[in-house]
């Protein structure tokens, strides 16, 4: 049974185990030696695989990075309004939050002490600024609102969505992936109130 | 100069100096020890004010809860349209928020390990329905848009507010408190489209 399971490791299952583990214990609070514990294979197999735990944090922050900046290569991002593109990549970030809860959850988590996490919040920095031009763009085309300072409504907007991590659990009763979508594109475009 | 420090301490700047450890370290992770070299007295003295971290951690997020409860309590909270209570209720809330910004920080993170943390989520679950109930009163009243479940709508509103614990600094060049109350009630409310 153990053999069994241990064949099966490859360095995707591995990579998905390092992340709840890092998510539990903390980047820094996380040894090879509780990797190789909650994996269930020897450290001597976990470097087979990778060179140590910080490629394990860089692997899994690309992954997050790499679905948010992939929502900018997508064609309704690039192409329309700049209102339109802004709503397209609001409601796809929310999607991608939640296909790739673990490693998105991981990358909000990250604070800075090693290379790699210093080079995951610059990521991150980058997404937002290519996210707030968006928005600026679309305030200069008159499409929303002006009085709301670009930097200020960015970091909101991310808040809402980024706070999704803290409850959304798939699988659970609740609010599927397109309702939690349309609500946040909803509440953020047009607010709670009706107009009237 | 150490000894003149040390006569200034009170219960209240002893609380102040346990929540920054608090939130550095973790609850779980902060010992009576760490406690007393960060307020730099003796684990006596501090025994002299408290019976233990958890009475520290119990004070602090009373703080933050009697904050958050008191708005409740206030007359524009009370009287009026439901839509108008829960703008009001959203506006201090921020206002709270920012005011008790290390107490409500603490509040934001307590996890459920013992007996007082579980009490803080009770607590804080408890403001929550509160606030749910208004948004209830003003879809009821037919003010607020009836297609984001209430729940849902809840979550990103609280979600958008908590996440300014995690980039508002005072005494920063930035966004003011009053900037950020105006909008976030914007936002949630009338959102960033502009009605064309």
């Amino acid at each position: 049974m153990t053999a069994a399971k241990r064949d099966t490791y490859t360095p995707e299952t591995l990579l998905s185990v390092a992340v709840e583990v890092f998510i539990q214990r903390g980047y820094d609070g996380t040894s090879m030696e509780h990797l190789s514990k909650a994996a269930g294979i020897s450290k001597s197999s976990i470097y087979h695989h990778v060179a140590g735990k910080e490629e394990l944090l860089r692997r899994a922050v690309s992954r997050a990075l790499d679905g948010l900046f992939g929502i900018l290569d997508e064609e309704h991002a690039r192409v329309g309004r700049a209102v339109e593109r802004l709503e397209y990549v609001t409601r796809r970030m929310v999607e991608v939050l939640i296909a790739e809860l673990p490693y998105v959850t991981l990358l909000l988590r990250v604070r800075g002490n090693t290379g790699t996490e210093r080079w995951a919040l610059e990521r991150r920095r980058e997404f937002d600024h290519r996210v707030a031009d968006l928005l600026k763009a679309a305030a200069a085309d008159g499409d929303v609102r002006g009085d709301i300072e670009v930097r200020l409504a960015t970091r909101l907007v991310f808040g809402m969505i980024n706070s999704i991590v803290e409850w959304y659990r798939p699988d659970v009763r609740g609010a599927g992936v397109q309702e939690i979508a349309d609500a946040v594109v909803q509440l953020v475009f047009s607010g709670l109130r009706k107009e009237g």
